[in-house]
């Protein structure tokens, strides 16, 4: 079965040819190979200039990234046997850090599947796709797993609004029957994880490491944990021994997770909880003359898009000097960003220009990124996108 | 006691402002604060172009760095008290993130004591001097790390040719007794270090927390380490289960000290060593078809000066290719850099192109860096250099 042709304009291949993933609209030749004569979805054999086989792409004719290659070599399209393939090369490396089954087990592009992300729970995953190239082979994906891992359910969480770049629908299904809740361990820490009602896949496993460098801080510690979700970073401190850790979150139904998550570990006594959003909730506690030995700022990507750039570095700015100044003598900062268009260098910017307006002395002691189940693709610069700056606050 | 005054030029203050801490020799208003009339090592009021005081900086007439803020407040001149005021402010970072005296206790800038370093081996303290303002200052700083820390002895090991830059001789001179080898520990592996004949303070500490998380990945494998000055990647990993590590130096007496740190460890029997200059001895062992589960490819500076960028760059290019062929399947790469003019993304851009060119994808899956006792003054750029890209590489 031969798949139909897309042909790139002159030098247009050289992105490819560095290992990215990505076509673009206007580097293909339409007059030869007209995108409006595929549909999305549909795999295609993209050419160089001159006619040269460069390997298999899903398309997306409307999208501006118009097609995303799956494979170098034409013989081999996205299917059952490859995706299977791919599953077992994302597992081995997995497998080479982690001792224990949690972990994101497809990070996208950077294991050659761009548009899936599958996370595991244990016996259950929970998978996404963003686009249509990879809606379509649900099926596929779904044995293919099954195969290579033989999970007890498989929940496809493609309820994303990112789906719509696509002309996808939202959309829940799953394989087997996934509990609503389900335990993981990270970093010798439990958490009940509501892979169906919370936010993306259900947990973030890409601070993972940064958390287990904060364990190393805290010991009788006061740490407070903004934008806490389910209490990630808060719960791992006090299994750490920190003293007492605050979780500030503006939804109510995360900070009953807290609690859960909290008690599961056996620290519900030293948990406390502040509903509310970040800005006020700070400026609260600030009024109120609490102090903190450390502070986690660990909020969404305030910069989603480029023209989201001034506003959202407004806001890490201010936020940043907020959680500065409630930390007590020689307090720490741990201050996150998973906007992939603020880079790390600009975030220490940012704190360093907060902690001269505030007249302190920083100290940028170490500096987190994604763990080794977010893997960077060398030649895409986009699957880079997580930051934990550890600074010490001092005058 | 009133300082001389070093006026700056208008708007030439910006950049301390922001609070770097150097001064440019043309940044410096001459005509009212002729440098001529100082001598190197003197402490001078700075001020701005309006005569405001910005604080206390010691000077170096001759240098294109002409003089480096020490003190904010002019009240409070570098000298044996506020030595040990920062002394304690550097010793709480450290005892906040270490367990054992083992670290560099006093990385320059960034403990805001510009040209000096103090590392810790235990009871003992080496220090090294790189302006003249510090040099000038070593009875003090012998005095306050005594009243700070008590140490047995202190090794002033100030034979490193940056001392030239700043028109100071080579000396080493000690205080106390300082032995020849001293035993430190690093990620629950021991070590002799040779203060008085090795490189720099005779250890790198910088490379603490990459060499952690490579323990974590070593149990059963094949370990080169490539580099290896007396042991530090390659000991480490075969304390974490490794089955067998060989050494490649180009110095038989660094291989003489991997023998005796593997046997202080009681893993003699599972290394060898490879005397010889890295990219001869790795062809050698790709002649002879040797395979590796993980190469450490941990090369001194090839990029000290901003003119050795080109040659530099292949030479960490050549040599991240050489290693990579040197993989197993699934193999893991560890490529450092302590080049300061070679940005992370550039080695990443050269880890990349390196597998492109052998047919290779490369997961950068951990982006390791300077350990919490070489923290990065976020005013000042210079301070950050240290990288360690964890990559797999695979087909």
């Amino acid at each position: 079965m031969s798949l139909p042709p897309l042909q790139l304009l002159a030098k247009s291949d050289r992105r490819l040819k560095q290992g990215h993933l990505w076509i673009y609209s206007n580097e293909v030749d339409t007059q030869k190979t007209p995108l409006r004569d595929l549909a999305p979805g549909d795999q295609v054999e993209v050419q160089d200039s001159t006619g040269k086989s460069l390997g298999v792409a899903t398309v997306n004719p409307q999208g501006l990234i118009c097609a995303r290659v799956v494979s170098r070599e034409v013989r081999y399209p996205l299917n059952k046997s490859l995706l299977a393939h791919r599953f077992k090369q994302a597992l081995a490396l997995r497998e080479a850090v982690y001792d224990q089954p949690y972990y994101r087990l497809v990070y996208g592009d950077s294991d050659l599947l761009p548009g899936l992300v599958v996370d595991r729970f244990g016996d259950y995953l929970v998978a996404q796709m963003a686009t249509a190239g990879m809606d379509r082979l649900q099926d596929d994906i779904a044995e293919a797993l099954q195969q290579v891992l033989a999970p007890k359910g498989i929940l496809f969480k493609n309820d994303h609004s990112a789906r719509s770049l696509e002309g996808l629908e939202e959309q829940v299904t799953s394989r087997g029957d996934v509990p609503e809740q389900i335990e993981i361990v990270e970093n010798n820490t439990r958490f009940w994880v509501p892979v169906h009602t919370g936010q993306k896949t259900g947990w973030f496993y890409d601070h993972r490491e940064s958390r287990a460098y904060l364990q190393r801080l805290v010991k009788g510690k006061r740490v407070l944990d903004v934008f806490s979700y389910i209490g990630g970073w808060g719960v791992q401190a006090l299994v750490a021994g920190a003293g007492e850790a605050m979780c500030v979150d503006a939804s109510s139904q995360a900070l009953d997770w807290v609690q859960a998550n909290a008690e599961l570990n056996g620290v519900a006594d030293r948990i406390s909880a502040l509903e509310g959003k970040a800005q006020p909730g700070l400026k609260a506690l600030l009024e109120a003359g609490e102090k903190f030995d450390v502070v986690v700022m660990d909020p969404p990507a305030f910069i989603k898009r480029k023209k989201d750039q001034k506003s959202g570095e407004a806001a890490y700015y201010h936020l940043n000097e907020l959680a500065m100044r409630l930390l007590d003598k020689n307090g720490i900062l741990v201050s996150g960003s998973c906007s992939m268009h603020l880079p790390r260098a600009r975030l220490t910017e940012l704190l360093r220009s907060s902690s001269r307006h505030l007249d302190r002395q920083l100290q940028i002691f170490h500096q987190g990124g994604q763990g080794a189940d977010h893997p960077v693709h060398p030649a895409i610069p986009e699957t880079e996108y997580l930051k934990a700056q550890f600074a010490r606050v001092y005058r």
